[in-house]
C-alpha cells in the first residue's frame, strides 16, 4: 500500500469532487427519455456510488486500486463460481421497456442478494424493478475508460464478498456493448461470466417503428454498424448492395456526413430510402423517413436527437406505406389512415 | 359454393391423406432438437389441425377458400382492433429456451382466451406454456406457401370470432421471419398487427457459444445473411472487410460452397476464423471452430446439422481462447481449462 502526505490527499479529493460535479451536471449528448426518467433515483445512486469511490478519508479509498489491473485474481483460473459463491452474470436488458426484458433477466432482477452494476442508459423502469444493491456506471463521453475501471473495482469488491454480480447492460451484451471486453477482464479476477442475450436495438428499434430489417424480395442481408470508429474516426463504409439493409447505431450526430460519404464513396443511390427511429420504445418515440438526399435536412427540421437508430434501404418503405401512414415533412404521424379502396372486392 | 360428385371428393381426400402422411413422416432437413421435443404434443396438433384443414365432409371444408386472397376483409381499413374485439399480435419467441422469452411474450402465452398460431420450430417447452388454443404451422420445405395460406385461413376464422390471434414466431418476427409479409396480409383482412420483438438467433446463437459479434478493435460491423437466395439461388456475396463479422443463418447445408465462394470471389483470406453453433440454446448445443480452409471438413467430421449458425471473422477467437477452452478437432469441449499463469502477479 502506498502512502501520501495529507495535503496531497486533500488536493486529490478536491480534484475528484470538481471532476465529479462537472460530470454529473455537464452536457451529455447521449441524454434520452431514459436518462431523464433516471434523474431522481439514478442521480442519487450516481452521487452515492461516486462518493463511495472518490469520497475522502474512508478506509476503502486508501486501498482503492489505481487500475483494475492492480486487483488480485480471486481464483487461480477462471471459474463459473468462486469458492465463496461469488459469480458474474452479464445480461442484456433490451431497449428499455420492461416488457422486453427476457424472463431470465427479470428473474435476476428479483434477487435481493445480488449486486447490480447497471449501464447509465438502462431505463428507470427496469432499474426500479431491481431488489438488490445497485451501482450505476458513469459512462459519460470522454470518461468511458475511468467508468469502466470503476465497474471492475465494484465488481471485484462484491465478488470478494461472495456476491452474485449482475452486470446489467442495455440491448444485448455482445452487440456494440463491450461485453466481450468485460468477459476478458472478469477472467482476470478468476471468474468466467455467464452471458445472457437481450433484445438488441439494432433489430428492435426498426421493428418498433414498423420497419422489418429483412423482407423477401427487398432485403436478404442486414449490416449493423456504428458511425464512429476508434478515436472518433469514420469506420469503413459499407458498399451498396440493392438487397441489403444497413442499420447505423449511435450515428445520428454524423448523419449528414454519413449520407454524403455513402453516396459519394460507397455507391448508394441518392434516392435510397432512409428511416430514423428516435427513442425507440419510449412513449415519445418518433420516426422520420426520407431518402439519402434529404434525410439530414429532415432530421435537422425535426430536431432528431440521440439515441436514434438509422436504417438505410428499401425496407424502410415496405410497411410505412404512405397510403396508410400520414407522413408530414418526413415525420410519420399515425398508423390509422384508412386505405379501404385497396382491399375492396 | 361449388359441388363435386362423391368419387371426386373421395379421391381428393385420399390425395390429402397421402400428402399429409408423407409430410409428417418425411425427411425434414431442418429437424432439430426442438422438433424432436415436439413429437408428442405438436404432432398431435399437426394431425388435428390438418384434419381441420383437409378433413372430409365437415361444413367448414365446404366453404374453405382456395386462397387467403379469397377471404373477405373484416374491416373497411386496417384497424388495431376489430369491432368484435379481434386483433393480431406477431411475437418473437426467441431461440427456444423459455428463459429467453420476453416478458411480453410470456404474458401473451398465459391468456387462455387467445388463439395461437405457432411456427413449427417454436420449442416444445414454449408451446407447453400456452394456455389458449394452439395451431402449428406446417412449414416443411416445398410446402411453405400452402402452409402460409393455412395460417391466414386459421387467423381469419379466429378473427371473425373476435379472437386475439397470437402469431408466435421463432427468433424475432422481422429477422428472416416473413413478419413483414404477414403484416401486409393481415392488413388485407382489415387488421393492423402489433409486432413484438424477440431475441434473434442471429445475435444469440453466437453469444450462447461465447462469440461476441462485435468486439472493439476486432469487429465494428456485423452482417447477417442467409445462404439461400430466392428459389434456392446463392445470394450476393459480402465482400471481405477485416473488421467485419459475417453471420450466416440457415446455411449449413451450403457450407463448403459458401466458404469456397467467399475465398475465391469475395476476398476472404483462407485463414479467416469460422465458428459454427449447432442447436444454440439446446442442452446438446455444440460449437465447432476452424478457418475457412478447413471448416467444411470439420463440420462433416462432426456431422453438424441444421439448425446451425455460422460466424465468419476474427471475433470467433476473441473469447474461445485455446488457452482456456479445450478444442479437439475443431470441437469446443469445455470452458474450464485452467489458465492461471496468465494472470498471476
Amino acid at each position: 500500500m502506498k502512502h501520501f502526505d495529507q495535503s496531497f490527499i486533500t488536493l486529490l479529493v478536491l480534484l475528484h469532487v470538481s471532476l465529479l460535479l462537472g460530470l454529473t451536471q455537464g452536457f451529455c449528448p447521449e441524454s434520452s427519455c431514459r436518462v431523464s426518467h433516471h434523474q431522481s433515483r439514478q442521480e442519487r445512486q450516481l452521487q452515492s456510488s461516486s462518493d463511495d469511490f472518490f469520497g475522502p478519508n474512508t478506509e476503502r479509498d486508501n486501498h482503492m486500486p489505481s487500475s483494475y489491473r492492480d486487483l488480485d485474481p480471486l481464483a487461480p483460473y477462471p471459474m463459473d463460481k468462486l469458492e465463496n459463491g461469488g459469480k458474474v452474470t452479464l445480461v442484456g436488458s433490451g431497449p428499455g421497456d420492461p416488457e422486453l426484458l427476457t424472463m431470465s433477466a427479470y428473474k435476476l432482477l428479483q434477487d435481493p442478494e445480488a449486486f447490480f452494476i447497471c449501464d447509465r442508459l438502462v431505463s428507470k423502469e427496469i432499474v426500479d424493478m431491481i431488489q438488490g444493491e445497485v451501482k450505476t456506471a458513469r459512462k459519460i463521453p470522454g470518461c468511458a475508460e475511468m467508468a469502466q475501471e470503476e465497474i471492475y473495482s465494484w465488481a471485484h469488491d462484491a465478488l470478494s464478498r461472495g456476491k452474485h454480480v449482475v452486470r446489467l447492460k442495455i440491448g444485448d451484451p455482445f452487440v456494440f456493448g463491450r461485453g466481450g471486453e468485460e468477459v476478458i477482464n472478469f477472467r482476470r479476477f478468476g471468474v468466467e461470466p455467464k452471458v445472457i442475450p437481450g433484445v438488441s436495438a439494432a433489430f428492435s428499434a426498426p421493428l418498433l417503428a414498423n420497419i422489418p430489417v429483412t423482407h423477401r424480395g427487398v432485403a436478404n442481408q442486414v449490416v449493423m454498424c456504428t458511425g464512429y470508429g476508434r478515436e472518433g474516426s469514420s469506420p469503413d463504409l459499407i458498399q451498396y448492395h440493392e438487397e441489403q439493409t444497413v442499420v447505423f447505431l449511435m450515428s445520428v450526430g454524423r448523419l449528414r456526413e454519413l449520407s454524403e460519404r455513402l453516396i459519394k464513396l460507397a455507391g448508394f443511390p441518392a434516392d435510397t430510402p432512409v428511416g430514423i427511429v428516435e427513442k425507440a420504445g419510449c412513449p415519445d418515440q418518433r420516426t422520420v423517413v426520407g431518402d439519402m438526399s434529404n434525410i439530414a435536412d429532415l432530421a435537422a427540421l425535426h430536431d432528431i436527437q440521440p439515441p436514434s437508430t438509422i436504417i438505410f434501404g428499401k425496407v424502410v418503405n415496405v410497411l410505412l406505406d404512405s397510403d396508410q401512414y400520414e407522413i408530414i415533412e418526413g415525420l410519420v404521424k399515425s398508423a390509422a389512415k384508412p386505405f379501404a379502396a385497396k382491399f375492396a372486392n
